[in-house]
């Protein structure tokens, strides 16, 4: 691509090989994470469509091809094999609800038991400093793929009577509904990016460093909206991806 | 923490001490975060409140430390240094607008020009697939340090004249509201997590490899939401998290 520097100063500057290749992997990978994009790329046509060479097309198709987004065969050269899910943020929903059309989700349940409180699982559960909770670790599957790795806190009164239920084939979520006989109310999201220690990484099959989706999310219940449900959620960066929807002004604060 | 397995079985199990570490650290990040939990972290207390070994809490303060959150120093001990800003995607905010408590923020553009709009870029903006597209490349400095490299697409009715407006002092939606006398709809975000290259270390001044958050984002404007900005974000991890809000059933894909 041929640039110009803003305000119609000078010539044109000939752009580095990396940034076309950041800009040409950047609307590839969105466009084919919103299934735009289907099937074999073409070099030529993509130098052509970005005006780049063909060495920028070459590294943008690598880091695709790093993060598993795409694949070269013999056969079928080189060619999308998107193996993304979307999470979306708007609508509270539990991944089994969430994944439903991209597989079958099973949760292998690590943990499930009562502990004391820390402070901050306290406060932000709104319980008494000393209070019991109960905790729950899942390695949760996707087709036998490890994509998130769950650790949560519950507040007793729901808690102890749930871990009693299938954890393994249903979503707490789910299960939060049934017990209470109430319905989820919101969710407030945290979300960082950090990279997986070894230990993450091992139980999420991915390398060490990998990035991952650091997902918080304290969810509550009923009119009242009582913080019942607080998480803390590490996404394969690989598999999954978050989606929001923002408006120039909400009213998302008051809405019931 | 001594944990039992669901539904009541066998013994409890010592836990490993890495998952011990992971669990503190998820929980003592988000509460730095949210300014629950300030100064002085002490070691032995959170091994009481975590009911983790020493060793345990020791892992989990140096993944803190290894992302910045907190530090050690001869005179104040292991204490919290929270640099991370919040970015919520509820409502729909530029960087200057939503960071205004966090610092100033100033932006080096480093490319503003009309180009051919790439095939996919076209679609997404909905414009014809031969379009100019005017597009921006700008490093956003959070009081002087780099936090976030944008990739803008500008429909070019707007984007034309929006390219000779003070780009560095000012937000792209600012300018483009201004510009059109009408208000920004909406936004459509996309999140992923991803891993530096090189190139974006390099300019983000972050390690390479260091997690990233990649948001692409596509805005509409006026009551017809008619899309016109499309921009590839990416965000330093060590110093931006998001925030969303979820309802457990939501309007708003109607919401006006």
């Amino acid at each position: 691509m041929q640039f110009s520097p803003p305000n119609g100063a000078a010539a044109p500057r000939p752009r580095r090989r990396a940034e076309d290749a950041r800009v040409i992997s950047d609307v590839l990978r969105r466009a084919i994470d919103a299934g735009e994009l289907t099937g074999a790329l073409d070099e030529r046509r993509l130098g052509a469509e970005f005006d780049a060479s063909r060495n920028a097309v070459r590294d943008a198709l690598a880091i695709l091809r790093d993060e598993g987004i795409i694949a070269r065969s013999p056969r079928a050269g080189t060619h999308v094999v998107n193996r993304k899910a979307a999470h979306g943020l708007d609508a509270l929903r539990g991944l089994k609800e969430t994944l439903s059309t991209s597989g079958e989700v099973r949760n292998d349940v690590r943990v499930a038991t009562l502990v004391r409180a820390p402070r901050a699982v306290a406060r932000r559960l709104q319980l008494a400093a000393d209070s019991d909770v109960v905790y729950i670790e899942r390695l949760r599957m996707l087709d036998d793929e490890p994509i998130s790795l769950d650790l949560t806190y519950l507040v007793p009164d729901l808690g102890i009577d749930l871990i009693t239920h299938d954890l393994e084939h249903t979503d707490v979520f789910a299960l939060l509904e049934e017990i209470s006989g109430e319905r989820l109310a919101a969710a407030d999201h945290t979300i960082n990016a950090a990279a997986a220690d070894a230990h993450s990484a091992a139980a999420l099959e991915v390398a060490t460093g990998s990035p991952l989706l650091l997902l918080e999310r304290l969810t509550s219940l009923g009119p009242d909206r009582r913080p019942i449900d607080l998480e803390y959620i590490r996404l394969r960066g690989d598999r999954i991806s978050l989606h929001a929807t923002a408006l120039r002004e909400t009213n998302q604060g008051d809405a019931r």
